[in-house]
Protein backbone atom coordinates (compact mmCIF):
# COMPACT_ATOMS: atom_id res chain seq x y z
CA UNK A 1 0.00 0.00 0.00
CA UNK A 2 1.44 3.47 -1.33
CA UNK A 3 2.89 5.84 1.24
CA UNK A 4 0.60 9.48 0.86
CA UNK A 5 1.64 13.23 1.19
CA UNK A 6 -0.51 15.46 1.73
CA UNK A 7 0.03 19.54 1.59
CA UNK A 8 -2.37 21.44 2.33
CA UNK A 9 -5.43 21.03 5.34
CA UNK A 10 -7.86 23.94 4.89
CA UNK A 11 -11.57 23.95 4.28
CA UNK A 12 -11.21 20.83 1.20
CA UNK A 13 -7.61 19.37 2.27
CA UNK A 14 -8.52 18.39 5.76
CA UNK A 15 -11.54 16.36 4.99
CA UNK A 16 -10.06 14.78 1.92
CA UNK A 17 -6.65 13.67 4.36
CA UNK A 18 -9.25 12.08 6.53
CA UNK A 19 -10.58 10.13 4.35
CA UNK A 20 -7.56 9.06 2.71
CA UNK A 21 -6.28 7.71 6.52
CA UNK A 22 -9.81 6.43 7.33
CA UNK A 23 -8.89 4.18 4.61
CA UNK A 24 -5.77 2.59 6.04
CA UNK A 25 -3.47 4.85 4.18
CA UNK A 26 -0.33 6.54 6.09
CA UNK A 27 -0.71 10.06 5.36
CA UNK A 28 2.34 12.42 5.58
CA UNK A 29 1.34 15.80 6.25
CA UNK A 30 2.86 19.73 5.94
CA UNK A 31 0.40 23.10 6.03
CA UNK A 32 0.53 26.38 6.57
CA UNK A 33 0.06 26.35 10.23
CA UNK A 34 -0.23 23.11 12.20
CA UNK A 35 -1.87 19.77 10.73
CA UNK A 36 -5.35 19.73 12.34
CA UNK A 37 -5.35 17.77 15.76
CA UNK A 38 -8.06 15.73 14.55
CA UNK A 39 -5.92 13.95 11.87
CA UNK A 40 -2.90 13.67 13.90
CA UNK A 41 -5.07 11.72 16.42
CA UNK A 42 -6.36 9.73 13.57
CA UNK A 43 -2.69 8.87 12.86
CA UNK A 44 -1.56 11.59 10.07
CA UNK A 45 2.30 12.19 10.24
CA UNK A 46 3.38 15.87 10.76
CA UNK A 47 6.52 16.73 8.32
CA UNK A 48 8.55 20.19 8.52
CA UNK A 49 8.61 20.71 4.99
CA UNK A 50 7.06 19.77 1.86
CA UNK A 51 10.75 17.81 1.02
CA UNK A 52 10.31 15.97 4.43
CA UNK A 53 6.74 15.18 2.65
CA UNK A 54 8.00 14.11 -0.42
CA UNK A 55 11.07 11.72 0.81
CA UNK A 56 8.45 9.85 2.58
CA UNK A 57 5.56 9.69 0.67
CA UNK A 58 5.35 7.62 -3.41
CA UNK A 59 2.38 9.65 -4.29
CA UNK A 60 2.11 13.22 -2.85
CA UNK A 61 -0.79 15.34 -3.12
CA UNK A 62 -1.10 19.24 -3.17
CA UNK A 63 -4.26 21.49 -2.49
CA UNK A 64 -3.48 24.92 -2.57
CA UNK A 65 -5.66 28.04 -3.13
CA UNK A 66 -4.06 29.03 -6.24
CA UNK A 67 -1.24 28.93 -9.22
CA UNK A 68 1.41 30.57 -6.59
CA UNK A 69 1.02 28.22 -4.04
CA UNK A 70 1.02 25.07 -6.18
CA UNK A 71 4.46 26.72 -7.30
CA UNK A 72 5.53 27.19 -4.06
CA UNK A 73 4.43 24.27 -2.44
CA UNK A 74 6.20 22.45 -5.75
CA UNK A 75 9.49 24.40 -5.89
CA UNK A 76 10.71 26.27 -3.24
CA UNK A 77 13.78 25.29 -1.64
CA UNK A 78 11.94 23.17 1.07
CA UNK A 79 9.64 22.25 -1.42
CA UNK A 80 7.83 18.99 -3.22
CA UNK A 81 10.43 18.76 -5.67
CA UNK A 82 13.43 18.91 -3.51
CA UNK A 83 12.56 15.27 -1.52
CA UNK A 84 11.48 13.60 -4.91
CA UNK A 85 12.81 10.33 -5.98
CA UNK A 86 12.48 8.41 -9.20
CA UNK A 87 8.85 6.75 -9.49
CA UNK A 88 7.16 8.97 -7.45
CA UNK A 89 3.36 10.75 -8.18
CA UNK A 90 2.66 14.14 -7.62
CA UNK A 91 -0.97 14.68 -8.04
CA UNK A 92 -1.95 18.34 -7.36
CA UNK A 93 -5.67 18.91 -6.53
CA UNK A 94 -6.33 22.71 -6.14
CA UNK A 95 -7.38 24.49 -9.15
CA UNK A 96 -5.14 26.54 -10.91
CA UNK A 97 -4.03 27.51 -14.55
CA UNK A 98 -3.93 25.36 -16.93
CA UNK A 99 -0.92 26.60 -18.96
CA UNK A 100 1.03 27.01 -15.34
CA UNK A 101 0.43 23.21 -14.80
CA UNK A 102 1.95 21.71 -18.03
CA UNK A 103 4.62 23.97 -16.89
CA UNK A 104 4.81 22.37 -13.36
CA UNK A 105 4.13 18.86 -15.25
CA UNK A 106 7.37 19.11 -17.29
CA UNK A 107 9.72 20.19 -14.33
CA UNK A 108 8.70 16.95 -12.32
CA UNK A 109 8.65 14.81 -15.46
CA UNK A 110 12.42 15.70 -15.57
CA UNK A 111 12.64 14.60 -12.22
CA UNK A 112 11.86 11.14 -13.16
CA UNK A 113 8.38 11.35 -11.32
CA UNK A 114 4.29 11.31 -13.19
CA UNK A 115 2.38 14.45 -12.40
CA UNK A 116 -1.67 14.63 -12.46
CA UNK A 117 -3.33 17.61 -12.68
CA UNK A 118 -6.81 16.48 -10.85
CA UNK A 119 -8.93 19.86 -9.97
CA UNK A 120 -12.14 18.95 -8.38
CA UNK A 121 -15.50 20.43 -8.14
CA UNK A 122 -18.39 19.61 -5.59
CA UNK A 123 -16.83 22.04 -2.42
CA UNK A 124 -16.58 21.64 0.78
CA UNK A 125 -20.06 19.35 0.99
CA UNK A 126 -18.43 17.24 -1.24
CA UNK A 127 -14.67 17.23 0.26
CA UNK A 128 -16.58 15.83 3.67
CA UNK A 129 -19.18 13.52 1.91
CA UNK A 130 -16.55 12.12 -0.30
CA UNK A 131 -18.48 12.79 -3.35
CA UNK A 132 -16.25 15.18 -5.46
CA UNK A 133 -16.28 15.75 -9.08
CA UNK A 134 -12.66 15.08 -10.22
CA UNK A 135 -10.92 15.75 -13.31
CA UNK A 136 -7.76 14.49 -14.56
CA UNK A 137 -4.98 15.57 -16.64
CA UNK A 138 -1.63 12.98 -17.22
CA UNK A 139 -0.77 9.35 -18.28
CA UNK A 140 -3.28 6.54 -17.95
CA UNK A 141 -0.47 4.66 -15.57
CA UNK A 142 -0.77 6.98 -12.97
CA UNK A 143 -4.20 7.53 -13.36
CA UNK A 144 -4.57 3.89 -12.91
CA UNK A 145 -2.03 4.01 -9.92
CA UNK A 146 -3.76 6.73 -8.17
CA UNK A 147 -7.49 5.82 -8.91
CA UNK A 148 -8.02 3.73 -5.42
CA UNK A 149 -6.84 7.33 -3.84
CA UNK A 150 -9.41 9.48 -5.79
CA UNK A 151 -12.22 6.97 -5.05
CA UNK A 152 -11.83 7.49 -1.36
CA UNK A 153 -12.20 11.50 -2.13
CA UNK A 154 -14.89 11.51 -4.83
CA UNK A 155 -17.27 9.41 -7.14
CA UNK A 156 -17.27 11.13 -10.42
CA UNK A 157 -13.68 10.75 -11.79
CA UNK A 158 -12.38 11.38 -15.21
CA UNK A 159 -9.35 11.31 -16.72
CA UNK A 160 -9.99 13.87 -19.86
CA UNK A 161 -6.60 13.71 -21.68
CA UNK A 162 -2.95 14.71 -20.78
CA UNK A 163 -1.79 17.03 -18.59
CA UNK A 164 -3.41 20.46 -17.82
CA UNK A 165 -6.37 18.76 -19.70
CA UNK A 166 -8.35 18.66 -16.31
CA UNK A 167 -7.62 21.96 -15.21
CA UNK A 168 -8.87 23.28 -18.14
CA UNK A 169 -11.88 20.85 -17.86
CA UNK A 170 -12.57 22.58 -14.95
CA UNK A 171 -12.42 25.78 -15.98
CA UNK A 172 -14.75 25.08 -18.80
CA UNK A 173 -16.94 23.94 -16.13
CA UNK A 174 -16.71 26.92 -14.43
CA UNK A 175 -17.58 29.12 -17.47
CA UNK A 176 -20.28 27.25 -18.06
CA UNK A 177 -22.24 27.21 -14.33
CA UNK A 178 -21.70 31.04 -14.21
CA UNK A 179 -23.17 31.90 -17.72
CA UNK A 180 -25.73 29.46 -17.38
CA UNK A 181 -26.42 30.99 -13.97
CA UNK A 182 -26.17 34.19 -15.57
CA UNK A 183 -28.85 33.10 -18.42
CA UNK A 184 -31.25 32.09 -15.57
CA UNK A 185 -30.61 35.21 -14.34
CA UNK A 186 -31.62 37.78 -17.79
CA UNK A 187 -34.62 35.04 -18.31
CA UNK A 188 -35.93 34.74 -15.01
CA UNK A 189 -35.80 38.73 -14.15
CA UNK A 190 -37.22 40.03 -17.73
CA UNK A 191 -40.01 37.22 -16.41
CA UNK A 192 -40.80 38.53 -13.40
CA UNK A 193 -40.45 42.52 -14.77
CA UNK A 194 -43.12 41.92 -17.34
CA UNK A 195 -45.38 40.57 -14.37
CA UNK A 196 -45.12 36.96 -15.43
CA UNK A 197 -44.54 34.49 -11.99
CA UNK A 198 -40.97 33.40 -11.70
CA UNK A 199 -41.62 30.09 -10.28
CA UNK A 200 -43.86 29.24 -12.68
CA UNK A 201 -42.10 30.37 -16.27
CA UNK A 202 -38.98 28.52 -14.35
CA UNK A 203 -41.35 25.52 -14.06
CA UNK A 204 -42.39 25.69 -17.62
CA UNK A 205 -38.88 25.79 -18.97
CA UNK A 206 -38.10 22.91 -17.43
CA UNK A 207 -39.82 20.76 -19.78
CA UNK A 208 -37.75 21.74 -22.76
CA UNK A 209 -34.22 23.10 -24.10
CA UNK A 210 -33.67 25.90 -21.87
CA UNK A 211 -33.39 23.00 -18.84
CA UNK A 212 -30.32 22.68 -16.87
CA UNK A 213 -29.06 21.57 -13.43
CA UNK A 214 -28.52 25.35 -13.03
CA UNK A 215 -32.36 25.77 -13.85
CA UNK A 216 -32.92 23.59 -11.54
CA UNK A 217 -30.62 24.19 -8.68
CA UNK A 218 -29.79 27.85 -9.10
CA UNK A 219 -32.86 29.21 -10.53
CA UNK A 220 -35.18 27.64 -7.44
CA UNK A 221 -32.37 29.68 -5.28
CA UNK A 222 -32.92 32.63 -7.43
CA UNK A 223 -36.99 32.26 -6.97
CA UNK A 224 -36.77 31.52 -3.45
CA UNK A 225 -34.00 33.78 -2.32
CA UNK A 226 -31.96 31.63 -0.84
CA UNK A 227 -28.59 33.13 -1.24
CA UNK A 228 -26.76 31.25 1.80
CA UNK A 229 -23.90 29.45 0.08
CA UNK A 230 -23.82 26.99 -1.41
CA UNK A 231 -20.34 28.08 -3.44
CA UNK A 232 -19.13 31.60 -2.44
CA UNK A 233 -18.84 34.24 -5.98
CA UNK A 234 -15.26 35.38 -4.16
CA UNK A 235 -14.60 31.42 -5.39
CA UNK A 236 -16.13 31.76 -8.82
CA UNK A 237 -14.51 35.24 -9.30
CA UNK A 238 -11.04 33.24 -8.59
CA UNK A 239 -12.44 30.52 -11.68
CA UNK A 240 -13.36 33.53 -13.79
CA UNK A 241 -9.87 35.17 -13.29
CA UNK A 242 -8.11 31.82 -13.85
CA UNK A 243 -10.42 31.65 -17.18
CA UNK A 244 -10.21 35.03 -18.49
CA UNK A 245 -6.21 35.01 -17.77
CA UNK A 246 -6.01 31.57 -19.22
CA UNK A 247 -8.06 33.08 -22.73
CA UNK A 248 -6.03 35.65 -22.77
CA UNK A 249 -2.61 33.47 -22.69
CA UNK A 250 -3.82 31.46 -25.57
CA UNK A 251 -5.79 33.95 -27.82
CA UNK A 252 -9.27 33.05 -27.16
CA UNK A 253 -12.32 35.75 -26.65
CA UNK A 254 -14.65 35.02 -23.85
CA UNK A 255 -16.84 37.78 -23.82
CA UNK A 256 -19.78 36.39 -22.07
CA UNK A 257 -17.77 35.13 -19.06
CA UNK A 258 -15.70 38.84 -18.65
CA UNK A 259 -19.36 40.07 -18.09
CA UNK A 260 -20.36 37.30 -15.95
CA UNK A 261 -17.01 38.61 -14.21
CA UNK A 262 -18.03 41.95 -13.83
CA UNK A 263 -21.80 40.99 -12.43
CA UNK A 264 -20.15 39.19 -9.65
CA UNK A 265 -17.22 42.34 -9.42
CA UNK A 266 -20.66 44.46 -8.85
CA UNK A 267 -22.34 41.83 -6.13
CA UNK A 268 -18.53 42.59 -4.20
CA UNK A 269 -19.66 45.70 -4.32
CA UNK A 270 -22.85 45.65 -2.43
CA UNK A 271 -21.20 43.02 0.12
CA UNK A 272 -21.62 39.83 -1.78
CA UNK A 273 -18.38 38.33 -1.69
CA UNK A 274 -19.97 35.63 0.51
CA UNK A 275 -22.85 35.57 -1.49
CA UNK A 276 -23.98 31.97 -3.38
CA UNK A 277 -23.19 32.54 -6.98
CA UNK A 278 -26.77 32.12 -7.67
CA UNK A 279 -26.95 35.94 -6.36
CA UNK A 280 -25.30 36.78 -9.71
CA UNK A 281 -29.06 37.99 -10.43
CA UNK A 282 -28.88 40.16 -8.00
CA UNK A 283 -26.46 42.54 -9.88
CA UNK A 284 -28.67 42.45 -12.96
CA UNK A 285 -31.74 43.59 -10.36
CA UNK A 286 -29.42 46.21 -9.46
CA UNK A 287 -29.37 47.57 -13.10
CA UNK A 288 -33.18 46.81 -13.55
CA UNK A 289 -33.47 48.60 -10.34
CA UNK A 290 -36.53 45.38 -9.50
CA UNK A 291 -36.14 42.33 -8.00
CA UNK A 292 -37.47 39.14 -8.70
CA UNK A 293 -40.24 38.49 -6.34
CA UNK A 294 -41.21 41.99 -6.00
CA UNK B 1 -67.59 19.79 -30.60
CA UNK B 2 -66.61 23.47 -31.59
CA UNK B 3 -65.75 24.54 -34.73
CA UNK B 4 -62.19 26.20 -35.22
CA UNK B 5 -60.50 29.16 -37.56
CA UNK B 6 -56.80 28.92 -38.25
CA UNK B 7 -55.07 32.03 -39.79
CA UNK B 8 -51.52 31.19 -41.29
CA UNK B 9 -50.92 28.13 -42.60
CA UNK B 10 -46.90 28.17 -43.31
CA UNK B 11 -44.17 25.83 -41.94
CA UNK B 12 -45.84 25.85 -38.69
CA UNK B 13 -49.76 26.31 -39.13
CA UNK B 14 -50.24 24.05 -42.07
CA UNK B 15 -49.13 20.57 -39.93
CA UNK B 16 -50.76 22.25 -36.81
CA UNK B 17 -54.19 22.54 -38.70
CA UNK B 18 -53.87 19.71 -40.19
CA UNK B 19 -53.48 17.73 -36.74
CA UNK B 20 -56.83 19.62 -36.19
CA UNK B 21 -58.92 18.27 -39.00
CA UNK B 22 -57.75 14.77 -38.40
CA UNK B 23 -58.80 15.32 -34.69
CA UNK B 24 -62.54 15.12 -36.24
CA UNK B 25 -62.58 18.90 -36.14
CA UNK B 26 -64.19 21.54 -38.68
CA UNK B 27 -61.21 23.90 -39.51
CA UNK B 28 -62.29 27.48 -41.13
CA UNK B 29 -58.61 28.64 -42.69
CA UNK B 30 -57.56 32.16 -44.24
CA UNK B 31 -53.69 32.37 -45.07
CA UNK B 32 -51.35 34.77 -46.99
CA UNK B 33 -51.87 33.08 -50.30
CA UNK B 34 -54.37 29.82 -50.95
CA UNK B 35 -55.04 26.93 -47.94
CA UNK B 36 -52.51 24.43 -49.03
CA UNK B 37 -54.42 21.55 -51.36
CA UNK B 38 -53.87 18.89 -49.00
CA UNK B 39 -55.70 20.39 -46.52
CA UNK B 40 -58.32 21.58 -48.70
CA UNK B 41 -58.65 18.09 -49.21
CA UNK B 42 -58.62 16.77 -45.94
CA UNK B 43 -61.75 18.98 -45.69
CA UNK B 44 -60.16 22.54 -44.44
CA UNK B 45 -62.92 25.42 -45.25
CA UNK B 46 -61.28 28.34 -46.60
CA UNK B 47 -62.27 31.92 -45.95
CA UNK B 48 -61.82 35.04 -48.05
CA UNK B 49 -60.67 36.88 -45.11
CA UNK B 50 -60.01 36.42 -41.12
CA UNK B 51 -63.29 38.14 -40.62
CA UNK B 52 -64.98 35.01 -42.07
CA UNK B 53 -63.38 32.83 -40.47
CA UNK B 54 -64.39 34.56 -36.69
CA UNK B 55 -67.67 34.41 -37.94
CA UNK B 56 -67.73 30.77 -38.33
CA UNK B 57 -65.66 29.47 -35.64
CA UNK B 58 -66.11 29.27 -32.17
CA UNK B 59 -61.97 29.23 -30.84
CA UNK B 60 -59.43 31.49 -34.17
CA UNK B 61 -55.75 30.42 -33.79
CA UNK B 62 -53.19 32.87 -35.25
CA UNK B 63 -50.09 31.50 -36.59
CA UNK B 64 -48.48 33.70 -38.24
CA UNK B 65 -44.44 35.39 -38.28
CA UNK B 66 -44.41 38.26 -35.77
CA UNK B 67 -45.99 40.93 -33.92
CA UNK B 68 -46.87 43.29 -37.09
CA UNK B 69 -48.37 40.61 -38.70
CA UNK B 70 -50.76 39.10 -35.94
CA UNK B 71 -51.65 43.30 -35.12
CA UNK B 72 -53.08 42.58 -39.16
CA UNK B 73 -54.99 39.58 -39.14
CA UNK B 74 -57.21 40.26 -35.50
CA UNK B 75 -57.50 44.14 -36.56
CA UNK B 76 -57.54 44.91 -40.17
CA UNK B 77 -60.81 45.97 -41.35
CA UNK B 78 -61.70 42.53 -42.72
CA UNK B 79 -59.75 41.25 -39.48
CA UNK B 80 -60.61 38.75 -36.90
CA UNK B 81 -61.60 40.88 -34.80
CA UNK B 82 -64.82 42.24 -37.90
CA UNK B 83 -66.28 38.99 -36.98
CA UNK B 84 -66.12 38.12 -33.51
CA UNK B 85 -68.88 37.95 -31.54
CA UNK B 86 -69.37 37.40 -27.54
CA UNK B 87 -68.39 34.17 -26.02
CA UNK B 88 -65.66 33.48 -28.93
CA UNK B 89 -61.95 32.33 -27.94
CA UNK B 90 -58.82 34.06 -30.07
CA UNK B 91 -55.57 32.03 -29.55
CA UNK B 92 -52.15 33.29 -31.07
CA UNK B 93 -49.91 30.83 -30.87
CA UNK B 94 -47.04 32.98 -32.81
CA UNK B 95 -43.95 34.13 -31.10
CA UNK B 96 -44.56 37.98 -30.17
CA UNK B 97 -44.61 40.65 -28.15
CA UNK B 98 -45.25 40.06 -24.86
CA UNK B 99 -46.13 43.51 -24.40
CA UNK B 100 -48.27 43.98 -27.62
CA UNK B 101 -50.06 40.95 -26.52
CA UNK B 102 -51.02 42.32 -23.51
CA UNK B 103 -52.98 45.50 -25.39
CA UNK B 104 -53.80 42.63 -27.78
CA UNK B 105 -56.07 40.84 -25.90
CA UNK B 106 -57.63 43.97 -24.10
CA UNK B 107 -58.77 45.10 -27.54
CA UNK B 108 -60.50 41.20 -27.74
CA UNK B 109 -61.99 41.01 -24.33
CA UNK B 110 -63.60 44.39 -24.79
CA UNK B 111 -65.45 42.54 -27.77
CA UNK B 112 -66.82 39.80 -25.16
CA UNK B 113 -64.11 37.39 -26.05
CA UNK B 114 -61.61 35.67 -24.20
CA UNK B 115 -58.01 36.11 -25.45
CA UNK B 116 -54.97 33.02 -25.03
CA UNK B 117 -51.54 33.53 -26.10
CA UNK B 118 -49.99 30.09 -26.81
CA UNK B 119 -46.70 30.23 -28.62
CA UNK B 120 -45.03 27.29 -29.22
CA UNK B 121 -41.34 25.34 -29.21
CA UNK B 122 -40.25 22.39 -31.46
CA UNK B 123 -40.30 23.95 -34.07
CA UNK B 124 -41.26 22.46 -37.89
CA UNK B 125 -40.39 19.12 -36.32
CA UNK B 126 -42.72 19.55 -33.40
CA UNK B 127 -45.54 20.49 -35.67
CA UNK B 128 -45.66 18.21 -37.81
CA UNK B 129 -45.22 15.27 -34.98
CA UNK B 130 -47.53 17.16 -32.67
CA UNK B 131 -45.05 17.15 -30.20
CA UNK B 132 -44.99 21.12 -29.53
CA UNK B 133 -44.02 22.69 -26.42
CA UNK B 134 -47.18 25.20 -25.95
CA UNK B 135 -46.69 28.30 -22.99
CA UNK B 136 -50.27 29.67 -22.42
CA UNK B 137 -51.04 32.87 -20.79
CA UNK B 138 -54.64 33.68 -19.90
CA UNK B 139 -57.73 32.46 -17.96
CA UNK B 140 -58.21 29.22 -17.00
CA UNK B 141 -61.65 29.21 -18.52
CA UNK B 142 -60.38 29.86 -21.94
CA UNK B 143 -57.34 27.64 -21.08
CA UNK B 144 -59.53 24.14 -19.93
CA UNK B 145 -61.67 25.02 -23.32
CA UNK B 146 -59.08 25.34 -25.67
CA UNK B 147 -56.70 22.31 -24.01
CA UNK B 148 -58.12 19.63 -26.06
CA UNK B 149 -57.18 21.23 -29.28
CA UNK B 150 -53.51 21.88 -27.59
CA UNK B 151 -53.43 18.04 -27.63
CA UNK B 152 -53.73 17.76 -31.02
CA UNK B 153 -50.96 19.97 -31.84
CA UNK B 154 -48.59 19.56 -28.51
CA UNK B 155 -47.20 17.75 -25.49
CA UNK B 156 -46.29 19.83 -22.73
CA UNK B 157 -49.11 22.15 -22.09
CA UNK B 158 -48.41 24.75 -19.62
CA UNK B 159 -50.48 27.36 -18.15
CA UNK B 160 -48.28 29.71 -16.92
CA UNK B 161 -50.46 32.68 -15.96
CA UNK B 162 -52.25 35.76 -17.25
CA UNK B 163 -52.10 37.08 -20.83
CA UNK B 164 -48.67 37.91 -21.82
CA UNK B 165 -47.09 35.21 -19.60
CA UNK B 166 -47.17 32.75 -22.01
CA UNK B 167 -45.18 35.20 -24.92
CA UNK B 168 -42.84 35.85 -22.02
CA UNK B 169 -41.99 32.60 -21.23
CA UNK B 170 -41.40 31.86 -24.78
CA UNK B 171 -38.91 34.94 -24.58
CA UNK B 172 -37.01 33.41 -22.00
CA UNK B 173 -36.75 30.14 -23.11
CA UNK B 174 -35.26 31.73 -25.84
CA UNK B 175 -32.64 33.93 -23.99
CA UNK B 176 -31.70 30.60 -22.06
CA UNK B 177 -31.21 28.31 -25.03
CA UNK B 178 -28.89 31.34 -27.14
CA UNK B 179 -26.90 31.91 -23.86
CA UNK B 180 -26.55 27.87 -22.96
CA UNK B 181 -25.41 27.67 -26.56
CA UNK B 182 -23.32 30.23 -26.11
CA UNK B 183 -22.00 29.03 -22.95
CA UNK B 184 -21.13 25.82 -24.38
CA UNK B 185 -19.16 27.65 -26.73
CA UNK B 186 -17.02 29.43 -25.26
CA UNK B 187 -16.01 26.64 -22.77
CA UNK B 188 -15.34 23.97 -25.54
CA UNK B 189 -13.41 26.43 -27.72
CA UNK B 190 -10.97 27.57 -25.05
CA UNK B 191 -11.10 23.73 -24.15
CA UNK B 192 -9.76 22.32 -27.01
CA UNK B 193 -7.75 25.66 -28.16
CA UNK B 194 -5.31 24.33 -24.60
CA UNK B 195 -4.89 21.03 -26.25
CA UNK B 196 -8.21 19.17 -24.83
CA UNK B 197 -10.23 16.65 -26.49
CA UNK B 198 -13.74 18.83 -26.75
CA UNK B 199 -15.49 15.24 -26.95
CA UNK B 200 -13.90 13.97 -23.39
CA UNK B 201 -14.33 17.32 -21.74
CA UNK B 202 -17.51 17.79 -23.07
CA UNK B 203 -18.00 14.09 -21.57
CA UNK B 204 -16.52 15.18 -18.12
CA UNK B 205 -18.99 18.06 -17.92
CA UNK B 206 -21.78 16.32 -18.47
CA UNK B 207 -21.62 14.51 -14.35
CA UNK B 208 -21.89 17.91 -12.85
CA UNK B 209 -23.52 21.23 -12.56
CA UNK B 210 -22.64 22.20 -16.12
CA UNK B 211 -25.03 19.74 -17.40
CA UNK B 212 -27.63 20.95 -19.59
CA UNK B 213 -29.83 19.93 -22.70
CA UNK B 214 -27.70 22.87 -24.77
CA UNK B 215 -24.93 20.83 -23.72
CA UNK B 216 -26.44 17.40 -24.49
CA UNK B 217 -27.32 18.40 -27.66
CA UNK B 218 -25.93 21.53 -29.22
CA UNK B 219 -22.72 20.54 -27.50
CA UNK B 220 -23.01 17.25 -29.51
CA UNK B 221 -22.95 19.90 -32.61
CA UNK B 222 -20.20 21.87 -31.90
CA UNK B 223 -18.38 18.85 -31.91
CA UNK B 224 -19.48 16.63 -34.81
CA UNK B 225 -19.48 19.70 -36.49
CA UNK B 226 -22.53 19.25 -37.68
CA UNK B 227 -24.52 22.90 -38.18
CA UNK B 228 -27.78 21.87 -40.68
CA UNK B 229 -30.57 22.77 -39.16
CA UNK B 230 -32.03 22.06 -36.61
CA UNK B 231 -33.04 25.83 -35.44
CA UNK B 232 -32.25 28.30 -37.99
CA UNK B 233 -29.86 31.49 -36.25
CA UNK B 234 -32.52 33.72 -38.12
CA UNK B 235 -35.25 32.66 -36.28
CA UNK B 236 -33.44 33.10 -32.96
CA UNK B 237 -32.07 36.52 -33.87
CA UNK B 238 -35.89 36.92 -34.60
CA UNK B 239 -36.49 35.89 -30.96
CA UNK B 240 -33.44 37.21 -29.50
CA UNK B 241 -34.78 40.63 -30.98
CA UNK B 242 -38.06 40.46 -29.06
CA UNK B 243 -35.79 39.80 -25.86
CA UNK B 244 -34.16 42.84 -26.10
CA UNK B 245 -37.10 44.95 -27.60
CA UNK B 246 -39.27 43.65 -24.49
CA UNK B 247 -35.63 44.39 -22.29
CA UNK B 248 -35.95 47.99 -23.54
CA UNK B 249 -39.65 48.33 -23.26
CA UNK B 250 -39.51 46.89 -19.58
CA UNK B 251 -36.38 48.81 -18.29
CA UNK B 252 -34.14 45.78 -18.10
CA UNK B 253 -30.67 44.95 -19.19
CA UNK B 254 -29.68 41.71 -20.89
CA UNK B 255 -26.20 42.29 -21.53
CA UNK B 256 -25.45 38.64 -22.27
CA UNK B 257 -28.51 37.93 -24.58
CA UNK B 258 -27.12 41.42 -26.81
CA UNK B 259 -23.35 39.74 -27.29
CA UNK B 260 -25.50 36.69 -27.98
CA UNK B 261 -27.59 38.66 -30.91
CA UNK B 262 -24.20 40.20 -32.18
CA UNK B 263 -22.37 36.93 -32.38
CA UNK B 264 -25.74 35.40 -34.07
CA UNK B 265 -25.31 38.98 -36.40
CA UNK B 266 -21.41 37.53 -37.49
CA UNK B 267 -22.75 34.28 -37.81
CA UNK B 268 -25.06 36.26 -40.66
CA UNK B 269 -21.77 38.26 -42.03
CA UNK B 270 -20.31 35.03 -42.77
CA UNK B 271 -23.44 33.11 -44.99
CA UNK B 272 -24.91 31.15 -41.85
CA UNK B 273 -28.54 32.89 -41.25
CA UNK B 274 -29.34 29.39 -41.90
CA UNK B 275 -27.09 27.12 -39.93
CA UNK B 276 -28.50 25.40 -36.95
CA UNK B 277 -28.02 28.27 -33.75
CA UNK B 278 -25.68 25.79 -32.27
CA UNK B 279 -23.27 27.39 -34.81
CA UNK B 280 -23.11 30.52 -32.62
CA UNK B 281 -19.82 28.70 -31.51
CA UNK B 282 -18.54 29.63 -34.98
CA UNK B 283 -18.76 33.07 -34.38
CA UNK B 284 -15.77 32.67 -31.18
CA UNK B 285 -14.14 30.94 -33.21
CA UNK B 286 -13.74 33.48 -35.89
CA UNK B 287 -12.47 35.64 -33.27
CA UNK B 288 -9.98 33.00 -31.58
CA UNK B 289 -8.71 32.20 -35.23
CA UNK B 290 -9.36 28.79 -34.40
CA UNK B 291 -12.16 26.11 -34.79
CA UNK B 292 -12.65 23.21 -32.36
CA UNK B 293 -11.74 19.81 -33.93
CA UNK B 294 -8.77 22.02 -35.41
Amino acid sequence: MANIGFIGLGIMGAPMAGHLINGGYTVYTFTHGETPKALIDAGAKQCASGAEVARNADIIITMVPDTPHVEDALFNPEGVAAGLSKGKIVVDMSSISPVATKEFAKRINALGCEYLDAPVSGGEVGAKAASLTIMVGGSETAFNNVKPIFELMGKNITLVGGNGDGQITKVANQIIVALNIEAVGEALLLAAKAGADPAKVRQALMGGFANSRILEVHGERMVKRTFDPGFRIELHQKDLNLALTTARQLGVSLPNTATAQELFNACAAHGGKAWDHSAMVRALEKMANFEIGQ
